[in-house]
C-alpha cells in the first residue's frame, strides 16, 4: 500500500472543488480517499460553523464520485476540520489517499495511515475518563489499520472530538447527570485534553495509573508529544487518524515529528526538518520546500501569561480569543522557516505538548 | 554624544513604572531622555485608546523627574505609541536617551537619534501633499539634529501622525473644505502613507516629481524602505524620530535595516542581522540575542490577498482587522529567528516597503 | 391563493429540521414553499459563511421532499439568508408558502407574495446603474407574479444581492474592466445600495432621472421606504421577494410597513402596529403578540456619528463592525415593544430609509 | 443638602473637558463633587483600559480645581467607570454634586447620596465571603453618610470592585494561598457577584445565613434588586455609592427603581417611569425626557441561553463577549421608551436581579 498526500486550497468553506479536481485530473481515485483534514477560516471556537459547512460541502461533493449519499460519506472518509487561519495561514485541505502498490525497492519505512472512531460520546463522558479510554481504544484500532506495530513509529494522532452545547448539557441534566463543565467554551478544552490523554495512554506516553477525571484540564505535566485534538460542534463521536511510518507501506512519503517547547521554539522545528534530511540555513528554498507535503502543528497560549519570561496578552484579550492569537503566532514562526503559509496549525493544545508549546509533524517526500 | 537604548516592559498601558525604575536605578538621567517608543496592547486601529493612555501615563510619570508639568512633557520628549501586540508580541517601551560623552576610540559610526515635529496638520492636509511636504521638512530637521549628513546613514524614520475623526471631518466641512476621505479608518492609512512618502522625499527615495495627491494610498510602487508611520487619535501634528549611524556619535550601539519583500521574508531579516555580525543557524542563542536592543518592523496584509500565491484571509475577516493579523504573523516570523517577543512590530505599511512587506531595523550592541 | 407564513427556529446554520417538521406535521406541503428568509448567526459581513451554510443545508433538506436535487432547490424556492443576530436576536427561518384557496368572504386585501431574480451580475455591474436597472426589472416581474397592480400595495421588497470578492475583482481586471470599488466590504454596501435604488425605481419612489453611478453610495437623500437588501458571497445574481396586500389573494394575513427615522424611532414602529389594529400601551401582551407572524426591519449606524445629537461609537469601533452594533440596537428597540426576539433585523440600510433609520414591516393575522 | 446631577458627554476616554465646563460655567463648584460615574467606550471586559484612562484623565483634570494632586483626587471623589457602549449607547459622565441648601418647602424626600470604600481586598478575598462582608460594611457606611435611615429608601448601590489579574493570582500563590478562580475573566464575575451579595446583605435582601463561598457565582436565586457592580483592573479596593431618597435632603431630584425580569422586560421599565409620574404612550416626548437626569441599569445574557423560550447566541459567540451583546440589547429596549441613548447600562449582573434581567433606576426631576 502507498499513502498519497495532496494539499489543495479552498476558496471558502463551501468550496470542495479542488478535491474534485484531484479526481478529475486522475491524481486520485475516489475510493482511495481515506481521510481529509481541513483548515477552515472560522474562529476555531464555539460558533465556528465553517467546520460543519466544509464537512457538508465535502460530503455533497464526494457523494456522486463515491456512488453513495452525502450522509454516508463521513462514515467512509474520515473528515477532520479544524477552524482558524489567523495571521497568514491559508485555508486548505489535506487529502490522504491509499492505493495498492507492489512494495518497491525502497527498503525503508514509508508513510502509513489508519483511521477509526469512538462510539457516540454521552455529554457526561466528555472531558472525563470514559472519553480518555474510548479514545485510547480507537487509537489502537487505527494503529492496527495502519499496520503500525511499534508505537515509536506513530508520529501523529489527529483527533476530532465533540464539545458540549447548552442543549447537550441540558439533555444530560434532564437525566439527572452532571457534565464536566457548564461552560461551552471550556468543554472544548476538556474534550481536547481527554482526547490527548487517550492518545498518550494508547502510545504509552503516560503512566496508565496517572490520568483521572481530576487530572483532565489540570495536570498539564501529563501530555502527549504526538496528539493533536480539535473539538467541533459538528460531531458527537470522535474521529481518530493515526499517521506514522511502516515497513508494510511503500512509496516516497515519510513523516517525522518533534515538540515545540514554547510557541517560538524554532530549534525544535528545525530538528524535525533535519530528521527529514532538510538542510537549514534560514528559510527553505523553493526546491526544498516543494518536498514538504504537509505541516501539522498545535498552538497554545502559555498559561503562565509569558513567553520566555516576557508577558503576552493572549489570555487578557477579550476581543480575540487566546487560541486565535496562538495560531497566528505559531503560523508565523513556521512560515518563516518553511516559506509557505498553508500549514495545518490548530489551536488548543491541552495535554498536547508542554505548556505554551505543542507537537509538530512534517510529511515530506524522501530526499533521493 | 552617545545614544543609549533601554527596552522595558509595561504591565498595562497606564504603567510607566519601568521607565521610572531606569531613573531610580541610575541607568538614565531624566533630562537625557529624548524619545520613548511604546508598543501598547490595544487594537492598533481607530478606537485604540491605549496609545493615548500610555502617553498620559508617561507624561504624568516623567513630570516630576523633569521638573515640569505633565502637559509639558510631550514637547520635551518625543513620545510615539503604536498599538497592537497580537500573537505573542509583548507590550514594551523603548527609551532613547542621549548623554554627553567624549568620543571614544571606537572610530566607526555609532547610533544617532534626532527628533522633530510638524506643525498641527489641518484636517484637509491629512493624506495629501501638504502632509507629505511638512513631514519631509521635519525629517530633514530631525536628521540635522541627529548630526547625520549622509542620507544613507539614516536607517529608520519613525513617524507618529494624526488621523481624521468624525469631529475633525465635520470641522473641515463647516469651513467648506473637503477632507481626503470621509472614513475614519481609511484616514489612518492615508495619513501613514503621506508620512511615509514625506520620509521618502526627504531621503531621496522617490522622484520628487512623482508623489501627488492621487498617488497617496494608490501608487504603492512608491515606497520608503526606512519609514515607519503609525497614526493615532491622540495628536494633531506629526512626531518624527530619525535613527541612524553617525561618526559624530560615540558608544557601542549601531543600527542596520532591510526590507521584507513579503510577510514571511525571513532571508531579509537574516540579512539585517548579518550586517550586525550575527551568525545565523536557526534561532539566535541567548548570548547573541542579548546584544539586540530593539527590533523595529512594519507589517501589512498584501493587497493581492495572497502570500507567495497562496490565499490569506486577512482582508476578508470582518471580526479581526487585517493589520492585527499582519502584526501577529510578522511577529511570529521575527520571534522565531530572534528568540524574543518584545518586538516593535507596527501595522499599516502603506508606502513603507513593497505590498505585503515592510522595512525592518535592528539596533544592537556592536560585537567586540 | 393564500400566503401562509411560518416562523421556525434553527439550532445552528446547518439545521433545517424545523422546516422539515412543518412538512411532516402537515402544516405546509413541499411544493407550496415559494420563499424562505433566514436570519443566521454569523457576523453579517464579508466572511459570514453561515448564509451559504444555511442555504446549502436548506437545499439538502428540501431536495427529497421536492423530488429534485439539492442543486435545483434554489431555482425553485427563493432563499434569502441574512447574517447577524447580535444582542438578543434569535436565528430563525421565515417560510412563505402559497396554497390554492377559494376566495373567502374576507373582502379586503390579503398578504401576497412574488419572487423573481436578476440574471447573473457581472463584477463591473455591481454597485452601478446596470444593477439598479436589472433589479428594478426583477421587482416589476415579482409584483406581477404577486398579482399586485397598485405599487402602493407593495409593503416590502427583499433583495439578496451579490458582492465583490478579491477573486471576482481580479477576474474583471483581467478583462480590462474596473469594478466600482476594490474593497470587498465596501462592495457589500454598494450592492445593497444599488439594489435598494432598483426597488425605489420600480416603485416610483425616486425620480427616474436621479440615480446614476455617482449617486449610488453617496446621495443618501435617495431612498426607498420599502426596500431591504442584503449582500452575500453565496450568489452571483440577485433574488427578489415582493410582499404586499392584494385582493387577488385570500386568507387572514396582512402586511403593513413604516419607516424608522432613526434607530430608536419607536413611534414609527408603533405606527405600523396600529395600522394592523394593535393597541399599544407599552409591550404587546402575549395574546396580541401571537398575531404577529414576522417582523422585518433594516438597521444602520447613522453616518453623522450621533443619534439625536448624542454620539454613538459604531463607526469608530474597530473590534465590532458598525452593522453589528446597529442590528443589536434596533433589535432591542423592537423587542421591547413586541416582546419577542425572533425578529428579522438586517444590517446595511444604504438607500433604504433615511440616514441611521430604515424600513420596517410587520406581517400579522388580521384582528377579527 | 441637595444632590445635583449632571450628565455630560465625553469625546473619548481621555476627555474630561465637559466636567471642567460644568465648573467653568458655574453649574457646580469643584468641592461639591462627590462622585462621578462614567460609561466609557471600551469592551467592558478584562482588557478594557478605557476605565483606567478615564479615571486618570478625570483625576488630572480635577487636581487643579480641587487644589490637590491628581493622585489624591480618587480619595476625594468616588470615581466609578463602567466600560461598554455597544449598540447605540453613548459614552458619558454622571457627575453627582452635593451643596448646602436650606430645606425648602418641598416636604417630600429628595435624592440623597453617600459614598464609602472597602479596604484593599486581598486576591484570595475576591469572590469570597470576606469581600461580601467588607462590601456590606461599606454599604452601611455609605447609607449613613447619605443620611438614609430606612433601607427601603435606598434605590441604587453602585459598586466598583477589583478583579484578579494573572499577576495578582501569582502573588497569592507565592504566599501559598489559593484564589477563588485562576481565570481572569471569571474573576470579574465572582467579584461582581460578591459585591452584589454584600449590598443584598446590607439591605436585608437575603437571609444573612444564606450566602457562603459556594453560593457566590452559583446560587443565582440570591440577588439584590438594587445592586449594580462592575469590576475593573484599575483599583484594588471597592468603591461604593449609595443613591436613595431622604427627608434630610432637599431639591427637586428623586430616584426610583425596579427590576427587569428579563432583558426585554419593558413593562418593568415603564413601572419605574410611572413611579416618577411619567405618562407612557410609547416613547417619552422631548419635554418629558428632559426631566430624566440619569438612567442606571444592569444587563446580562440569560444563562438559559434563551429569552422567553427563544434562543439567543450571546454565550456561544466567541467573537463578541456575552456582556457586550447584553448591553446593546438592554440599551435598545431602554432607548426605545426613553428616547435617549446616554444611558448607564452596565454588564455582568451576577446576583443583581434575576437570571437574564437586572435592576434599573431612574433619577428625575420631580414633576411640578
Amino acid at each position: 500500500m502507498e499513502c498519497v498526500v495532496h494539499r489543495v486550497p479552498m476558496r471558502d468553506p463551501g468550496d470542495a472543488s479542488a478535491v474534485l479536481r484531484l479526481i478529475d485530473d486522475g491524481l486520485i481515485a475516489p475510493h482511495e480517499i481515506v481521510a481529509i483534514l481541513g483548515k477552515t477560516e472560522g474562529n476555531g471556537c464555539v460558533n465556528d460553523f465553517t467546520r460543519g459547512y466544509a464537512t457538508m460541502a465535502l460530503s455533497a461533493a464526494l457523494a456522486k464520485p463515491l456512488g453513495i449519499t452525502a450522509e454516508e460519506v463521513p462514515s467512509r472518509v474520515a473528515i477532520v476540520m479544524s477552524g482558524g487561519t489567523e495571521g497568514g495561514l491559508s485555508p486548505h485541505f489535506l487529502v490522504f489517499a491509499v492505493r495498492d502498490r507492489a512494495a518497491g525497492p525502497s527498503g525503508g519505512k514509508s508513510l502509513a495511515i489508519g483511521a477509526a472512531s469512538t462510539p457516540v460520546l454521552l455529554p457526561e463522558q466528555i472531558g472525563r475518563m470514559p472519553q480518555v479510554e474510548l479514545t485510547a481504544a480507537a487509537v489502537c484500532e487505527a494503529m492496527k489499520r495502519a499496520a503500525i506495530v511499534d508505537g515509536a513509529d506513530v508520529h501523529w494522532v489527529q483527533v476530532k472530538c465533540p464539545l458540549l452545547t447548552s442543549e447537550r448539557m441540558a439533555e444530560a441534566a434532564s437525566r439527572g447527570t452532571a457534565t464536566a463543565t457548564d461552560n461551552t467554551y471550556a468543554s472544548m478544552a476538556l474534550s481536547r485534553g481527554a482526547s490527548a490523554l487517550g492518545a498518550a495512554l494508547a502510545l504509552g506516553e503516560v503512566d496508565p495509573a496517572m490520568p483521572d477525571d481530576r487530572a483532565i484540564g489540570h495536570e498539564f505535566g501529563l501530555w502527549s508529544p504526538r496528539a493533536s485534538a480539535s473539538a467541533g460542534v459538528e460531531l458527537l463521536h470522535s474521529e481518530i487518524i493515526v499517521l506514522g511510518n511502516s515497513a508494510a507501506w511503500s512509496g516516497d512519503n515519510v513523516i517525522a515529528h518533534g515538540v515545540m517547547r514554547d510557541a517560538i521554539d524554532l530549534p525544535s522545528v528545525i530538528g524535525v526538518l533535519r530528521k527529514l534530511d532538510f538542510k537549514i540555513a534560514g528559510q527553505l528554498d523553493k526546491a526544498a520546500a516543494s518536498r514538504i507535503l504537509a505541516v501539522l502543528a498545535k498552538a497554545e497560549a502559555s498559561r503562565s501569561g509569558a513567553i520566555r519570561g516576557v508577558r503576552h496578552v493572549m489570555w487578557d484579550d477579550s476581543d480575540i480569543q487566546a487560541s486565535r492569537h496562538a495560531r497566528a503566532l505559531v503560523g508565523g514562526v513556521l512560515a518563516g522557516v518553511i516559506g509557505r503559509t498553508d500549514l495545518f496549525v490548530s489551536g488548543g493544545a491541552e495535554h498536547q505538548g508542554p505548556d505554551g508549546g505543542g507537537p509538530i509533524a512534517v510529511i515530506a517526500r524522501r530526499l533521493r
